[in-house]
Order: C-alpha cells, then structure tokens, then sequence
C-alpha cells in the first residue's frame, strides 16, 4: 500500500516521540512491503515562532493533500498564564480539528497486565479493564461563540450542539460496541445542561437502531466516580467534547501512565492520530519522553487503513517492550537510562 | 446559642441520612445547652409530587426565614430519561442555591487513616491527603441561557462570569489556604475557554492580596489525572461550577467512600450544609445509606457558627465509628447489618 503521511511534531516533546513512530512506521513498510512517505509541517507554539500563525495555510493544505496525519503535541507555558495572548497554540490544534472534520475523537484505554502495579489503583480494581472513548471533537463549548466584554470584566462560552452533530459520533461508537462488549455509556450532565437533554434523546433514538447493543447513561460527576471505582463496568463511552477530555485523561491513570494513551480523531475524509499526552516542555529534549502513545498512534494509524496485521505488530513489539521492562523513567524504576530513542529503537528491531 | 435550621430531607436516601443528623445536632444541643429548633420543608420530586413545583414558595420562604439549612439529597430518575420534562427535582436546588446567594461551596476530602484500605486508590498515593475545594455555585453554564430551537434539533447553554462572582469565592478560598497549607490551586481550561482566561486574570490578581499563598494552576483535564496520581499535592482548589461538580466526586474516591462527604454552601446571608452524594434512589429505605456525609455536614454547620468545640465533638465520634466499624455497608465488609440509623446512635451516644 502506498500511503501520504503528513507528520506534525509540533511542540515540546512532540518532536521526539513523532521521531519513534515515524522509526517504527518506516519498519513496517520496509517489512511489509509498502510505501510510506512522510512529509513535515510545523504547527503551534513553533508554527507561531516561525510564521506567527499557529496552523500555517501549508500546514492545512498538506494535511488536506495526504491520506492521514500523525500529529505529535502542541502546548507552551510562555501562553499559558498570559489571558490576553491573541494568538495560541492550541488554536491550531483546534483549527486542524475543525477543518478537517475530525468530528470523533477515539481513545482506547487499556491496563495491561505488565503494568499493573504501575497505577495509582489498585490491581484488582483494574485489572482486565478496555475502555474505548468516543468524545466528539468539533462540537460543544470548545468551538461555540467567545466573547469578552469591552470593559473586559464578564466572559462567556457557548456549548452548542446540533442533531446531525451528535448522529454522526453515535453511530462511530455504536458500530464500535458491537465489535467490543456491545455496551454504550453516554456521559452526560443532563439534569441540568439543555445541550446533555439532546444528547440523551438523539443517543436515545439511535440506539434503536442497534438492537444488540446496551445503552447507559451516567452524569459526568458520577462518571468521574465510577471510571475510578470500577472501569470494568465501561466498554465504550460516548461523549461530547469537554466531558471527554476530563474523562479520558482522567481514565490515563488506569493504565500506569498517560504516556502509553494514543488516539485516533477521525472525520468523513481525514483521520489524524496523536497521543493523548500534551507537549510535556519540562521533559523536552532530556530522552525521557515515553514514545509509546505514540507508537501506538501509528498503529491506530494503520488499523484505519485496514493494515491489521501491521498494527498488531507494532502493539506486539510495545507489549515486549514493557515486559521487557525496556521503558522510560515514568515507567521503569529500574533502569532510568533507557532514553525516548532507544525505546523507539527496540520496537523498531522487533519489527 | 439559638438556631432555627430549615431542614430539606429531599429525596431518595435524603430523609434517611438527614434524620441521623438531626439526631446528632439534637444530642449536641442538649450537651452544650444550646437550642436548635428543626423546620421541615419539601424540595425537590417529592416537592413536585406534592405540590408541582420543585421548589414551593413556602420552601424558599422557611429557608430564608431561618439561619442555617440542612440539606438531604435530590434526584429521581423517573426525571432523568426524559429530556421532555419540563420540571426537574434538580431546579429546586438550583434555584435554593441562586436565590440564596450561595456562590461558594466548600468541599473537604480527606483520607482517614482508618479508611485507607477501602479506597480503589493504594494507600501510599493517598495517606495524608487533605484538600479543600471552593466550588463557584451560582455562575458559569449551569445558570447561563439556554436554547432549544424550534425544531427540537439545536440545543445550547451558555458558560458566562463575571468578575465580580470571580472575585468573592477567590477571596474565600485564599483566607481558607491561609489558615491551612496555603497554596490554591486554579482549575480551569484557559488554554480553550475564554470564561477560564478571565478567571486566571482576575485570581492571579487577587493573589496578589495574599502574598503568603502559592498560587498555582492547572488545565481541568490534568487535574483530573493530578487528583488521582498525587492527591497530595493539593491544598486548596478553586475552580468554577461545572469543573467544581467533576472534580469533587472524583475526589471522593480518596475517602473510600462518596458517603462521607459533607459541604457547604455559604453566601454572604445564608449558608446551606449538604452532603455531596445524591439521592441514590436505589438505596432509599434499606437502611444501607451511609449517614456519615450528613452528619458531617452538621458539623460544618456547627463550624459555620463558630460551635467550633461542638463540630469537633461529632467529629471525633465519627473517627470512632470508622475506627470501631460501626459503618453502613459501603465501608464495612464485616458487618453488613449495622444499619443508617444504628451509625446514627453510635454517633448520638457517644455525643
Ligand atoms: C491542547 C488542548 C486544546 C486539547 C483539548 O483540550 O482538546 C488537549 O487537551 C487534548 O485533549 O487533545
Ligand atoms: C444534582 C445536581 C444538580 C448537583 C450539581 O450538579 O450541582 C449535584 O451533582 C451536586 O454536585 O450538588
């Protein structure tokens, strides 16, 4: 298979990890015979140093002219903490979203046997826990209208969602469950938010067309609960875009470490893979940023495009890698010189 | 010292848990010579069986009658999975909380030495935690407009503050930080929200009143994942309503248990004690409601009129029901037969 990547390293410790996926995405090639080319784009605080724009115009039209995007993190303190910042950089992540589509943020959430005694919880409260999140990523408050009075004393945000909005997801995360445990959690606050009340009756709705699959719904403050007190009860959790970004970094401590989350954000024409980690700039550059997520982001990548031997190849050599114990210092108290790069190095011998 | 408390059994295990503690106040009234007089008053579904509304006119006015309010619980699902409903048990709370002007609620977690085992999370992650968090109550997308469009197919609630309802809870949060391991932490996601830039602003400034105070910050879906990986890093979090609402449940899980958590919900008139579990209907009269965050909340009560000996007293019976395992069944694997009202009498004999 020929396939057009465009690769976003973006910010912090983007570039680092990005570097051992695309190692490990030129493996697979080579092995399997295909024709992977990759093409670089800046987007985020460095697309905003080089160019004054977080998502430069050939930024955009390169992703647009290739078939998927491996995106790497974007973020910088030196925005942070100054509210009247006009440019940002997570204003690029959110523009590629939006014009891309990428309505369906999926995030599988997995606590590996290896690993268990890495996270905060308990084993026998984890243990065997797969999740997948469904969070709707073009919707909701994120990209409803802003404003900010002259005198600059009241702010607002609107969460706005349409039908069709939330149609298109539920149908992604429906389709999901039967091939999973055919449960649907719906996350939701819809005892107080109007928005929640047509999540729940569209939700609702469609449901019936998926007679074999069970729905549920929780509201967000008890789904915060419940992810930590029993995350065996979730098979897929469909929600709109803030509670889904709560919830699935939330649900990162089950696995031991938010370094090991990928996720794959997917529209009607473009996918775009990223881990769920942000850019982490404390880390940048000292080799020990966990390449895992996304390492396993480019097997997200893979499974997309039907290439499911290649992915579980890739997952294969992540498994060996942490049973080997060949891991970065978030997870490994043994050995703390095991940089970034020789991590990517293993998976890609393995391959 | 005299009191006249409104209490508002509610719904569900509301009546259960609220007569434990008015047990418990009684007891204390009559140890310390003091007189507290009782007022029952409906709200929520049972309001709304009652008398249609959620909450009657008579409520609002015993309420605002009286010094100090106790609160049950509220919910019913039969409201839950009907988005048509027109009234809902859970706008007699809303409205309590905004025509009462009760902006700040106050949330203690705090993991028992004695409870440690019953939490999902292991005991080295969580020993010594104590946290308090100052949940805005009357602002941002829960009081905001709401919109359903004619069709039924667009749904939208609105996220607004201003800086004066920014303001008078980060006042409160600060002089509390003061008197304990002064440090506030700032939820917000001011990376996306402009609602959350402006609170950075204006809480940045006020810090400034409070030199001895660390202010630090944190986007909400990192502290989702920070409350759980190292609880104990936080001494104060300020936050706004919806983040407020996630981040305190999830927080209950450090105690091992939701049914130990009381709250306040103070203004500059009125002050409402609450505990933080809901209603948890399929619990209601089996006697298995832990009464232990009710009890709690009166003796935040007691605290609020500056009864500090009092509070401490029902504390301290409280430890020795944890310690003796005189506990409803949530935190007793032993004993499943000592009962709400029987925690309630350990807790009144020992007063
Ligand atoms: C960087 C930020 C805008 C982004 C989000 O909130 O969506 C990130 O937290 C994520 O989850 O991908
Ligand atoms: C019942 C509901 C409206 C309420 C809220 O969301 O504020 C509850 O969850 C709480 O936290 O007190």
């Amino acid at each position: 298979m020929k396939l057009k990547i465009a690769v976003l390293p973006g910010d912090g410790i983007g570039p680092e990890v990005t570097a051992q996926a695309v190692k490990v995405l030129k493996a697979i090639a080579q092995e399997f015979d295909h024709s992977f080319q990759f093409k670089y784009a800046p987007v985020g605080a460095v697309a905003i140093d080089e160019t004054g724009d977080p998502l430069p115009k050939e930024t955009l039209d390169l992703c647009k002219a290739t078939d998927a995007i491996l995106f790497g993190a974007i973020g910088d303190p030196k925005y942070d903490n100054n509210p009247d910042a006009q440019v940002r950089p997570e204003q690029g992540l959110l523009k590629l979203r939006k014009e891309l589509g990428l309505y369906a943020n999926i995030r599988p959430v997995k606590a590996y046997d290896t690993l268990l005694d890495k996270s905060p919880l308990k084993k026998q409260f984890i243990k065997g826990t797969d999740i997948c999140i469904y969070r709707e990523l073009t919707g909701g408050i994120y990209f409803g209208e802003k404003t900010l009075s002259e005198d600059g004393n009241t702010a607002s945000d609107l969460c706005v969602y349409s039908r069709s909005e939330i149609e298109r997801i539920t149908h992604l995360a429906f389709k999901s469950a039967q091939s999973r445990k055919r449960k649907v959690t719906l996350v939701d606050k819809a005892n107080v938010l109007e928005s929640s009340r047509l999540w729940r009756k569209v939700v609702t709705e469609i449901s019936q067309e998926y007679k074999d699959v069970k729905l549920d719904y929780l509201f967000v403050d008890n789904a915060a609960m419940q992810i930590i007190l029993n995350p065996r009860q979730f098979d897929v959790i469909l929600t709109e875009n803030m509670f889904g970004d709560i919830i699935s970094d939330e649900a990162s401590v089950i696995g031991g470490s938010i370094g090991l989350l990928a996720s794959a954000s997917v529209g009607d024409y473009f996918a775009m893979f990223e881990p769920i980690h942000g850019s982490y700039p404390q880390a940048k550059d000292l080799g020990i940023a966990n390449p895992i997520a996304s390492i396993l982001s480019a097997a997200m990548l893979l499974d997309h495009f039907e290439l499911f031997e290649e992915a579980e190849l890739i997952r294969e050599g992540v498994e060996r890698s942490l049973k080997l114990n060949i891991t970065t210092p978030d997870l490994n108290t043994k050995f703390n010189h095991i940089s970034t790069t020789k991590v990517g190095d293993f998976i890609e011998d393995f391959i």
